[in-house]
Formats: structure tokens, sequence, C-alpha cells
């Protein structure tokens, strides 16, 4: 693990307290408080008090929810009626189309040609524009660039945006107010969103809450940057986590580095493990990102007797077909 | 469907509402209180507001731990220390198997020798004692009547039988107080053990809501004994919601008769799709069986508009490798 026993003092310039009251005061009527649930034998396996907070039961089936409205409603009048893009084959494509349609706004989610059709039919299906390019990242930004010149549209990133970051950041606040005397919270870290914003809320509204990320081996470029110092890049994407094969940006990575105890490393076995368990034990639908942050809470768990930990269960998009089980 | 549009006098001779409040005491400590769960997307398929009561949350992962814990509560001291005994394949012996963990009773679970190796490890792991018979009901009923015989074990009826009937019947006390104005719960039958308690908990807790049963065409007995005033049997199982082959008997059917407004039937494929917006949609893992309220209530959908309409999702206890998606 790389672990900060250390933290760097908190930058000055990074969000406020009143940024993640004012993020979860504008989101209360957009979006679930999803519940907590909890397993005794998940308990009894980590011999802790193990707390899990249920965003694949949020709209649109994952916490990517929060921060696409949070996104949408920060912008101005004149914005929202240009409309806004993403490039995504993910959840950010579909909370976006959500979020944009409950606002009226027009929505551009530019996708790869090869994404499954299932996912392109869901963000039609929340009523997008749907615009498909080769599968490059550079087609994707070519497009995305190309729609922002053409419609005024204005991009929005999953992961890398200040008020993606609150928004998510409001998944880890209502988590600390429904369990109360959590020691940590885990949660699986692909593009940075998640962990930074949930950072924000332990930092603000934890006691002494440890916020701590987990990562597929395959993908651990978060790990590497954070024993680094700067932002690491994946040479390969091998995980069954198709939610976290992105990397890092310049505006969660900040907060990462000041807030994050810890990144925790899991091998794609684990990953399975801790998924079957969370559909055979908890009867939850959860995709394989979901799984990383219990496979490594299960991993470590000597180091976790006696604790409250808190898990967010990111979102349950997954193709039911391809189960690895 | 089989309506009842003038109900028989409730018989004075069935439980009253003290006898219901007592059960819901009784288990305050033992059982979880369950989430309600809604979808926007099926309200919009339904015209209505459909709330889902997850029982598939439950300890153990079905309802059957309400009926079967209320079962040894009623038990004597002297009935508990000599154990008890049940015949099961399926959630009822688990449940028997977990609340007689909890209160340190021994449980004898007799269970088919065909019986898939993961359900005889669930119960064993709940530390009953699983012992193998030919896959007959005769056999069954005939190795039950062994271990009263020998070891003065009592015996437990999934269904029929008024503790376990109390004991489902918190699930919709539960609920209505969850939900207030529901117009009508729908609730999977098999061998009517739900059905009835959910009735009388609607028939005392609920303002004018309707209890009504949901059934596989398939295995459409509790249809067919509603509509003759006698308990029918089934010639042949062939459903995949393999919880509700069971049929009804003496002690349920007269309450079903008294308080049930109807039981829908719906075919196979009709269960499977709403089996697959569970998983899709609601991101919930429940067995075939929960998908046969959901189904009756897309059906028939025509009739529901505008209403409050209250589901049980009955388990989630099921074969993950051999989902029909």
């Amino acid at each position: 693990m790389a672990n900060k026993s250390h933290m760097t003092d908190y930058p000055s310039h990074l969000p406020d307290k009143a940024q993640l009251i004012e993020a979860q005061e504008q989101l209360a009527t957009w979006v679930h408080q999803t519940p907590v649930l909890t397993s005794s034998y998940i308990n009894e396996l980590v011999g802790a008090q193990v707390f899990f907070k249920c965003e694949q039961l949020q709209r649109m089936g994952a916490f990517k929810m929060r921060g696409a409205t949070k996104a949408l409603l920060d912008l101005s009048p004149e914005q929202r009626a240009q409309g806004v893009v993403t490039h995504s084959s993910g959840n950010f494509g579909q909370a976006v189309a959500l979020a944009s349609k409950m606002m009226g706004v027009t929505a551009y989610v530019v996708m790869p040609d090869q994404t499954p059709q299932v996912k392109k039919a869901a963000v039609r299906g929340y009523g997008a524009q749907v615009t498909e390019c080769v599968s490059t990242i550079e087609a994707r930004v070519a497009m995305t660039a190309q729609i922002v010149s053409e419609k005024g549209a204005t991009p929005l990133h999953p992961s890398n945006d200040l008020s993606v970051i609150l928004g998510n950041a409001t998944a880890a606040m209502e988590f600390l107010n429904q369990v109360s005397g959590l020691d940590q919270i885990v949660v699986p870290v692909g593009g940075g969103g998640l962990l930074a914003g949930t950072a924000l809320a332990c930092h603000y509204f934890g006691q002494e809450c440890l916020c701590i990320g987990a990562e597929p081996e395959q993908v651990n470029d978060a790990f590497r940057s954070l024993q680094t110092g700067v932002i690491q890049h994946n040479t390969q994407t091998n995980t069954i986590a198709d939610g976290l094969k992105t990397q890092l940006g310049d505006v969660n990575f900040p907060i990462i580095e000041s807030l994050v105890s810890a990144i925790h490393c899991v091998d794609e076995q684990e990953i399975v493990g801790a998924m079957r368990l969370l559909y055979e034990r908890m009867k939850l639908v959860v995709e394989p990102s979901s799984a990383v942050a219990l496979a490594a809470v299960l991993k470590n768990h000597n180091l976790l007797k006696g604790k409250n930990i808190g898990i967010i269960l990111s979102g349950g998009n997954v193709d039911l077909s391809a189960l690895p089980f």
C-alpha cells in the first residue's frame, strides 16, 4: 500500500467546507439519499463492522449522478441554454444525459462506435444525442471539441472537475451522517473524482475518519501517483473493473495527495471474489468497480479488527450476460 | 383473475389484531427492518407509484426468516430444548437453521438428496443438521416423522402454521408503516404463508389497502382454490419460480379466502421479463418468485393508473450461474 503517514498541509486554495455544504443543498432535490446496508456474514469475515453505501441504487445506477447534476447546476443559464457535451462510454455519459433531461438541457454524448448497443440505448433513453466516433482517445477529444465549437455546448469532464468532485463528495457526507463513528471510508479509484470528493467529506465531516482508495493492481496508476507525487499513467488496462481504467487529473490529484491516507491494490481474482459476495450474500447487483473496495477491505482485514469501515458501492451498471460467475 | 367482489365475513376464530402486534414486538430484535425502494422507470411503465419492500435483504435473504423466527419464539422452553425439524430444500430450511442458531436451538432439516450442494452447505453453514432422503414428498414426510419420534423435535411447517403466518405478516406491517396510502400490496403465492400474513396486515393496518396474490400460470393452484372455494393441487410444476410450487393449507386458506381480493396469474416470459427489470433497472438480486408480483403489476397496469402499489420482494436466494438472461 502507499501510506501517507505525514500528510501534506491542506492547501488553502482547495475547496472549503462551505462549498461542500452548498453542494449538498443544491443536490437535495435532484438525487436520492441512498440506503446503507450491512451483512453479518461479511462483518464476521472482516472482523469489523462494515457499512455499504449503496450508490448503485442512486438514480441511473451510479454515484456519477451526483457529480453530473452538480456540474449542470453550476452552469449559467446561458450555458445551460446551449447544452453540454461529454465523451464517455460509461456511467458519466448516462448521468449527464439524465441530469440534462431533468433540467431541460440539451446533452451531447460522444461514444466510441464499439460501445455496446445497450449503453448507447441507455444514453438515448435519457434523451441525449449520441455522436459516435472511432475508438481512440484522440478521436473522442476531437469530436467533443467539434461539438463545443459548432453548438457552443459546455464540455463536462467525468472526474477532473471541481463541480463534479463536490457533487461526488455528497455521497460520503450522507454516509457520515447515516453512520456515526466511521473510522475509514474506502472507495474505488479510477479517474479520482469519487476519491477526491470522499477525501474532502472525510476531512470536513468525519471524526478522524480516514479516506482510503482501492484500485486494481492491473491499473494501479493512482497508487503509483500517490507514491511518486506525480500523476502516473497505465500502459495496459487489463482489468474486469472497466470503470477504473482512467487516470487522475490536475484538479483532483492535489486533493487526493493532501487528504487520502492510502491506496490499496487488489488482483483480479480478489475483485471477482468480492463481487460474488456482494451478489450472493448481500443480494446486490454491482459493477466490478464496486467490488474493488470490498476486495481491499477483505485483503487487509488484519489491519481493521474492531473498526467501523465504510465502503461506497459506486454503481450497478453491468452486463448481466457477462457476469464472471 | 379471481376477483372476490363480496368478501366473506371475517371469521371470528382467525387471528386478531393483538396477535399481529405481539408478533411484531417479538420479532423486533431478531429480524431486519428492510428498506423500501422505488424506480422512476418502473413507475413510468406502470403509470403508478410502485414501492418495493426488499425482503431479499432480510437475514438469510428472504421473508421466511420472519415466520421461522416467530415459530421458534412461540415454542415452550421444553420444546426448544429438544430441537425443531422441517423438510425444505429452499428458504424455510435456511431460515429455521439461522433462527435456531441465533436462539441456541438444535435444528434438523430434511432435504432431498438431489438438492444442490450449495443449498445444503448454506443450511449446514447456519449450524443445522442436514438429513438427506430420496426426492419424494412421502420420503420427506416419513423422515421428518422419524426425527420427531427419535429426537422429540417439534416439526415446523413453512407456510401452513399460524405462528409462521403471523411472523410473515410483520413484513407488510412494516411496509404500511414505511409508506402511507398504499392502495394495494401484491405478493407472490406458493404455500400461502406470505399471502395470508400480508392479508391480515392489510386488513388490520391498511387504509382500504387490498391484498393481491400473484402466481405463475403453470402452478395456479391458489388462483383455482380462490375461484372454487376448495384447496386445489397442481398436476405439474413447470415454472422458473421454484419457490411457488407448493400449495395452500387448511390454516392459511381460510384467511386467504376471507381477506385476499384477487390472485393474478402470469406466464413464464412475463416472470423472466420482470426479473430482468429488477436486476437491470433496480440493481436487485432476487429469486424468480419475487419477480412474479412485479410481472402481475406490469400485466395489469391499466387497472392501476395513479395508484400506490406495494410489492413485497420475497427473497434473493438464486443460483447466479443459472440466471435466465
